[in-house]
Parts: C-alpha cells; sequence; structure tokens
C-alpha cells in the first residue's frame, strides 16, 4: 500500500480522505490542516495522524500528497511536495494567477504531477467520452456542455472566487477541451447578471452562454448559471455526423410519481459532492495508479494553464463584447 | 367514393362520422339516429342527411354501414345491414349475449363484416405487434397488458354495461389474442371492489389482475382498475427470447417542466377518444379497404365471440375462485 | 363558411389545401398553381376548381387567400390579394428582400395580413409558451433552440435557399422573439462548413451556434445543423428564475425496445411535414379564427422583417468575425 | 467499533466483507471458510484473520456474526452464533426447510437476528415505500413487481436451489409483504417452461406469473423470468387510490445515443451485484444501528418462514392448477 497525505481538512479534503482510506491500494497517514481539531477529526477517522506538512513530507515512506487545502496554498504546498520527490494530486486551480504556474512549470514537469479536474472521471462523461472515440456518432462537430449550479454561493465567496470563469467555467473550459480532444483558439461569451443583482455588485456575472472554437473548427457550447432552480444540471451533449451522444443528469433514485397533475421524477442530483461522488473516487483510483506506476498522470499543470487561459479570455470577450483569441 | 351511412349519432356515432366525412375515400350521406335532434345535427356538420335505416338501406348507392348506435340495437342494425347486402363496420360488441350473435354466425360469416376494436389500430400497438413477428425481441413468451380508466363510469352505466369484463376488459381479452396470434385456453381472475363500495353493491368489480394461458404456453397478464387517479394508462410490454418491446402511454405534449420538486411531464392522455384518435382514423382506412376490396376485414364476429367467450370464463373464474376454460 | 384560394399546388400547398379543406369553417374553392397539372390534381382530391390567380380574386364571394407559391412570388400574390381586400395566410418569407417587404408595408399594415410562422402553433412549443407566461418555472432568464435537420437539401437549393440563417434560422429567430417576447438586440453567430465542404463551395455554412441578446439583457442560443444523422431534431429550453421547462422532441410511436444492447426508442419525426403537421393544422384554424373575424392575425409581415432582419446580422457576424447589433 | 466476523468466503461474502470492512462502525476481525485459501484471501484484503467458528465465537470481543455461508450451512452456524449471544446477520434462507427453521424458532425469538433480504434496502424501493406510506398516491389497491434473472444459472444449480420460488420468487414474496405491509393469504401462480426446456427436466420451470392476494384484500402481481434477454429487471408499480408509484430500473451511465436507429439508453444493469450494491452497503448499516443497539431488526427469521411459506403455496398452485392458501 503507498502511504499518502492529505492537506485540507475541510469539505473537500474529507471526500479524498474517505477515498484514500478506503481504497485498497493506498494508505492514509497523515492530515495536515492549519486547524489543528479539523485536522484531529478527520485523521482520527480514518486512523491516521494529524502532522505538519514538513514533518509529513520529511517521511521518507511517504508517496504521495493530496492538496486540498485552500486555493491560494496549493501552489506553495504543490512545489513543496513535488520538491520532496512526492507525486501530488492536487485539486484545481495550482493558482489563480496564470504567471504564478507558469514560472513554477519547470517544477511541475518534472514531477509525477496529477491535477484533479474530477469531472474527468465521471462516469457517465467517461462513457461518452470513450464511446464518442470508438465512432459510435462517426466524426465529432459540436458539443454542447450545459452547467447550472443549484443555487449561488455567498457573496463572500463571490469576492475571493475569481469570478464565474475562474472558479465554475473553468470545469467546462477543461472539458470542452477533454471532449474534442483539442485546444480551444477563441472564445466568444455572453455574460449577464440575471439570478441576483448583488453579484453585479460585487463585480461578478451570474449566467453565461460562451461559444469556443477549437483548432479544426469544431464549435463548443457552454451554458452556465449560478442558480437553477432545479437543482445541479450537469449534462453534455455531443454531435458528430452520424448522431448525438448526451450524457444526461444522475436522480438519486428511479422513482417515477404518477398523479393527475403529470408524471414526476427526482430533480437532478442536487450538487458536487452528490452528482460527482463516483467521479472522486475514481479520481483516487487513478492516484493510486500513478503511485503504482501503472499510469502516467493524464491530467497536468498545462492542462490546468490552459483552461485558465480560456478562462482569462472569456472574461476579456465579455469585458469588450467580441470574439476573444486564447 | 363509396357510400356509407352512419347508425348512431351519440359520442362514438360522432367520432366515425368525422372519420368518415374526412376519409377521401368514402362519402358520409345518411346519418341514423332515434333523435332527430342528434341525427340533424351530426348530418349538417359532414353535409349528409338524416334518414331512417331502412331508407337508407334501399339506396342502392349505398356500401357500408357504420353501427355505433346504442349497444343493445347493434345486432339488430348490422343483420339488416347485411342482409341488405352492405359491408358492416359494428362498434363491439355485436350483443352482450353470446348465444344470440351465435345463432347469427351464418348470415355474418357470409357477410362483409368488420368488428371495429379499435385498439388494433393504434399505431403504438401495431407497430409493437409488427416489431414482435419480424422477430425483434425473438420468440414471444408473455405479454402484460396494463388497462386502466380514469375514473369510474357512473353507477347507472354499471348496471347496463354487463360488468368490468364485458365492458373493460374485452378489449384486453382482444389484444391478448392479437398479440400472441393464438387462442387463449384457460384464465385465472382475482377481481376485487377496491375503488367504490358502491360499485360492489351494483353487483361489478373494479379492479382485476388476470391471467391467461394459450394453446402454445404463453402467458399473458392483464391488470384493470375503473380509476387510476393519473390518466387514462394503456400499455403493452411482450418479453420475448431476446429481449422486451413495450408500448407505453401517449401524453398531450413533450413539454417537461424541471422544479425544486422534480422533473414532471404530462400525465397519460386523459381518455379513449384523445387516446385512440389515431386508432379510429385507422379503422376507418381500413372499412375503405374493405369497400375498395382491397383487404378482408381483419376482425371478424368470430372474433367478438372469443373475446366474449374469455370474459364469461373470467367471470367464472371470479365467482369460484379457480382457473377456467375457455 | 369562408371561401377560400390557395396559391401553390406543391408540398406545403398540398398540405394547406387538405387542412383547409378539412376545416369545417373554410370551404376551399379554387386551387391556382402554373402547372395546370399540379392544380387540377390537388382541386380534384378536394372538390375545389383550378383558377387563374385573377379570376379568383374577382369572386365576391372569395374572402380569404392562402399564398403557398414559390418564395419568389409570395410578395406579389400577397399584395395582389391584399388589394383586392382578400385576407391572406402566407408562408414565409414574404419576400427574401427585406427591401422589397418594407416597401409594401402599408398595403400589409392596412390589410387583414397573418405571416405563417408555422412553429408558433406547435402544440408543444405553445404549451411551453403558455406555461411559461403562467409563471411556472419564475422569470425568463434563457433559452436554448436545438434546431437540427435530418439531411442537407440539394446543393441546387443551396443556391437559391439565401443561405442558412435566412431559409433555415429563420423560424429559430423567430422562436426567439416569440419565446422571449422581446426584440433582438444583437447577434453573434459562430458559422462552419462541418456537414459537406461542398456547401461551402455553394457559399454557405451548414453549421452555426448563435447566441443573441434581447433589449432586457435575457440570452438565447440557437444551434443549427444541415445534418442531424438522428432525425429532425427540435427542442427548445427555457431557463427561468425557478426552473426549466423545456419541449422535446415528437417520435412516430411510444414503443420501447430493451435487448442486451440496451433500450431504444424511436428517433425523432423525420422531417417538417410530420413534426409539425399539427402546427399545421392549428395555423389554418387561425386563419379561421381572422376569416371569422375573433382573432386578429398574431403574426404580421412586421414579425417577418424582424426575423429576417437578425437573420442578416447574423450573416454580417459571421463575416466580420463579431457581435452585430440587430 | 464493533468486531464482527464473517462466515463464508465466496461471492456474496466478498461483499458483505468489503461492506463490513469499509463500515466505519465496524471493525471486521475474523473470516471463516471451509476454503483455507479463500478465507486466507479475503482476510488479508481486510486486514482481518481467518478462524474456525468456534474460535472465532469464543472471543468474547466478538459482537456480530454475518452469516454468508453455503445455504445448507446456515442454520446450524447461525444457531451457533445466536447460542454463543452474538448477534447475527444472515443471507437468506436460513435453511430451505420450513420445518427446521420452525423447530429453532424459540432460539431466533430471542436474539438479536436479523435476516438479509438486501431488496428491502434498496435506495429505490425504499424510497417507494417511504413515498407510498407518506400517502403520496392515496391508499394502496395493487402492486406489480417485475423481477427477471438476465440469464439462466447452470442446470447444476437448478438441481440444489429448490427450485424457482425458493430461490428466486422468494425476494419478490418478501417484496410484497413489505411493500403492502400486509401478510399474504392466497396465492395463484401460473408457472411454464418457456425459456429452455431442460429446466422441465431438472423438475423446475423457469417463467411465472404470480397472482397474491393479501388480509385486506389487495393484489400483487409477480413476473418471474429465468432469462430477460436484456439484463436484470427489477421493477415495482404501486398504484393508489390517487394514482402510481414506481421504481425503474437503475443503468450503469446516463448515457443516450441517439442515431438513424432510434435513441438508446443503457440496459438494466446486469446482475444482483451491480444492481444492489447500494441495498448491500446499506444492510451492513442497519446491521451496525442493531450492533449499536440504535435498531431492533427490521426483518426477523418470521419473515424469512413467511416469505418460504408463500413459496410452497405457489409451488402447490402450479402442481394443482388452483389458487392455494396460505
Amino acid at each position: 500500500m503507498h502511504v499518502v497525505a492529505i492537506v485540507g481538512a475541510g469539505r473537500i479534503g474529507a471526500i479524498h480522505a474517505r477515498n484514500a482510506a478506503l481504497n485498497p491500494r493506498l494508505r492514509l497517514a497523515y492530515v495536515i490542516d492549519p486547524s489543528a481539531e479539523a485536522a484531529g477529526k478527520l485523521a482520527a477517522a480514518h486512523d491516521a495522524e494529524t502532522a505538519t506538512l514538513d514533518s509529513a513530507l520529511s517521511d521518507p515512506a511517504l508517496k504521495g500528497v493530496i492538496v486540498a487545502s485552500s486555493t491560494d496554498t496549493h501552489l506553495e504546498v504543490a512545489l513543496k511536495a513535488v520538491k520532496a520527490g512526492k507525486s501530488v494530486f492536487c485539486e484545481k486551480p495550482i493558482d489563480l494567477s496564470i504567471e504564478k504556474v507558469s514560472s513554477c512549470a519547470e517544477a511541475f514537469a518534472d514531477a509525477n504531477f496529477f491535477l484533479g479536474f474530477n469531472r474527468r472521471f465521471d462516469p457517465n462523461f467517461r462513457a461518452l467520452w470513450t464511446r464518442l472515440r470508438a465512432g459510435e456518432v462517426g466524426a465529432l462537430e459540436t458539443v454542447h456542455i450545459i452547467s447550472h449550479d443549484p443555487a449561488p454561493p455567498p457573496l463572500s465567496y463571490i469576492d475571493v472566487s475569481g469570478g464565474l470563469f475562474r472558479d465554475m467555467t473553468i470545469h467546462d473550459f477543461d472539458m470542452a477541451r477533454w471532449i474534442t480532444g483539442e485546444d480551444i483558439v477563441e472564445v466568444y461569451a455572453a455574460g449577464e447578471c440575471l439570478v441576483d443583482k448583488e453579484i453585479a455588485k460585487h463585480g461578478d456575472i451570474d449566467t453565461a452562454k460562451i461559444i469556443l472554437k477549437t483548432e479544426m473548427g469544431r464549435i463548443v457550447f457552454i451554458s452556465n448559471t449560478r442558480r437553477s432552480g432545479y437543482g445541479y444540471d450537469q449534462r453534455i451533449e455531443a454531435f458528430g455526423s452520424k448522431g448525438r451522444l448526451a450524457a444526461e443528469n444522475m436522480r438519486e433514485t428511479t422513482v417515477e410519481s404518477w398523479t393527475g397533475g403529470g408524471c414526476q421524477t427526482n430533480p437532478p442530483m442536487h450538487f458536487f459532492l452528490e452528482r460527482y461522488a463516483n467521479a472522486y473516487v475514481n479520481e483516487m483510483e487513478h492516484f493510486a495508479d500513478i503511485l503504482d506506476g501503472s499510469a502516467e498522470p493524464t491530467i497536468s499543470y498545462i492542462d490546468g494553464l490552459k483552461a485558465q487561459a480560456i478562462s482569462e479570455a472569456a472574461l476579456a470577450s465579455v469585458r469588450h463584447n467580441k470574439p476573444v483569441s486564447v
């Protein structure tokens, strides 16, 4: 079993800690968090110890570090870990600043570094991706990505998130690259504040419709809103020369209720912890594969940079109301 | 164009009159009904004349008679019409008495007589029937027929209907024969009064689950209730050696509403006039084919008698609580 | 009954002629077409006479004219008819030239003139429109319109169609205005030739993704392709503050086939004659209402001009690769 | 954490061992199996030890025993465990002989004994059960249970299974009792050999349609086949006075493929290990609750006996072709 440490004992840290603990190839040894209480609780739940980052990194048995701390610490933690020779599984983004990440390119390029874009590991999107490549609907032409949050985050989060494109659409930009297998060359984004005017006062938009063009002339459409009113709407449609592949939403149960008013199913699963529960498990499997040496990281810091570059272009597109090259 | 007359200007008569009038191969010439007002109104709507049955039958131009009068007159009207040498499209049943119908067997056997089991002409059931015969799911083994009315008829109707099996399940018995392509040899029926105890006081049941066996050992299940609470539930599932073919309900629109409470579609179409609107049109097409001489009637008085015989067996099964041979 | 004439005995003319003939409030008296054979055949099918436009217009009993001739004759025919004091139901577009139509504005403004954007009469879209206005999903924010043809038209048609936006997207532009209840102020269109490179050689595109902005800041997305590979994909999703209303595709039957390979339903209905059969019937009902005087035309020549203006803006957007004001 | 042992290291034993190991409230200490190799492998996978039943039972720290050994050993193992004062989670059936189980009634009645009818813990069926009791579709009237296996077991299994009713339908009989909340008073079963005539030679049937009546006059229909041809079909429909609640099948992904041939989704999940994966997890949760003392066992040996009694009645019904009292 590969010994791993987790940095960050918050919501997403707890998910990764649990998945690491449940993975038969991994042993979660250390939990690192500035809050002793949070670290202690999470460590206790999984028979791990609390530690400081430095002490953990100094353990030669430690093979892998999972970076799930607050966003502004990802870069520092990840750098320390790769420099200590550890394999790293880092939550996205490495840093909100493209420049900062780029300046560390060499360190990440040489390392066993895996950036956690979780949606690539969702079984539905993965099946779509695989079947698309198997030619089931012919040559890919265009893609639609629907990515609607159930409800807006608190305004305090808006202030630090970097805005809709950097915080939320970043996932969809990565999906666009992954599904098409191409780089994005141009972005046109229409952004509005239709959900809550307070969000505009905090300098952000809450609704966006985005058109991306790829190197080969394929077109990707992305739809975002901070508030769907009906749950977490996460769908992808891929249109090919012979048909359409679509990954529909997941629902909590398969129960239908038929009454005089109509036939009702469950809404889409509420939010990402439920919707992407399997994706997080599969991510950890991939990290175990990396530690085994049976797989290279399939998502690198460059993928993170490219998604961020599209975000910046989208932001510029809204500001100047024109298509912007990436 | 073939000249036709309609006997009966009630609800189902109006449907058939309209479909005859709209059929480019038919000309509706006469409307016959004891109520001069009803006959006059329906005739006016379709540029036809009112008439008595005798006067209409004496018109040598008249080729076909559509019998849609009250059930207790079907036999007399149909007999007169076939004896006058007219082709007949008769609503089911010819008569509630099997004996009476049997005693006229010769007259119907020699005639161009078509019994209107409308469901055989529903495009969904027809597609299932055709694909089943094309071997899409291998050899047929068993069939489920769900046939639930939206709401019970008035108690006054219960009194004259002949009861659930003769009035409602009769359609399902015919579907069982049509889908399997076999005769039914045994019936077990569980009947209860679960919807409205008043129905029991009027000597009927309102809920039934029925198991039929065919000559070849196939099994058909039928579910009936007088009140679904969610519309007119009309489904058929056919299970074969390689899979399942199912005809699902029809809905008024394809609109879905997704809100916090879930995802809702329209309920099944409310009742038979809507659900089987196309079936009635297709029935009339078949009658036009018969008048053209391009088709033999696909449903004969014998099919009516056989469905009635299953009804009687079902009734006996409930009374004696045991399987009954047909 | 209101006496009407149809100009044009081609494919869409035949549809309208049949619906007029079947409408109990209309009497189809005249069929007008340069081809005596086509006119004669259609007239015979509906007990009508062939005529010239002038002779038909000179009949004082004639109340309404249905213009379903070739596109380049719409304007002339419609003008003659309105000048003769007839009510007019005109297929879209009145003319491919916005200028020509504008120059006749006065004539159309004073007339009982109804422009046939058939999709507004589709029962599914109509139900979505009605339920949206009833507030079922709160305040409307954004709309997605998927409008994919099953297969490209012949290249000869591409040459005369005016191109994708004027020929195909024009319907979607009208839907955008109708669903939002607002005028469009800006268009960004990404257009590519992904289906067949020959189409590019004929000066057209075959794939488009379009973002529209309304006066109030709502956003509409339109997706077009000339070839879906899976039938005629006609869907609308409306996103509101409380949820989502979606009109899904129609299918020929409700039959499902479950086999080892999965669970399969019918593809979307193949093309517009099937998909919008009910819309054409409902359009004719509206024309009968107009002739009755019980309704004003709900779609005017101005609606036609506005949809055309959006088409022109979309074309300019593709050419200059930037958003264009309407 | 409660210390538990598992008896049986086969397929279902491995499932329960894993779920026990993953449950934060349980510690899997012992794996017991006649095959040292199987026991050793399973123990190693979960940091447990191999043991004999007697040595494990003699450990005073051991609180719970999971009985997942071969069916013919359930009774002996379970009896030993309850006599040793351990809580027991026993796979169904306790024994194929109703008499044998009945003769041990006292031992089980006094014990903390939980019989594992896994389907009661399926989230879909559980949601249906809960919503039914909340009155969502009014008063329950009838229930349909579709329970079709993907493919028949080997003939060697047919010989020892006790036959379709005892081996397969037993689950559906328990569901019938659980969904209705009532005891079954009468059974009519139609059983045939339609899938493979070899099964008949081995004395069994492979297809059954069964009608159950409850004390209160409710009716339950069960459909069984050993081979669906399209996966593991596990559906329940509950019909109430105000509507219908249905638990539909689960599918591996939500991906749809739309091509010229139609729109295809995944088939139902293949078999019970996949379909009921969550049910097995939830069962183990319930066992943990029992060990905590926070819950009484919700399924007792009496539930097992009652389901078995219905099986026997069904068998008699097929033999004598008549309804049989339970």
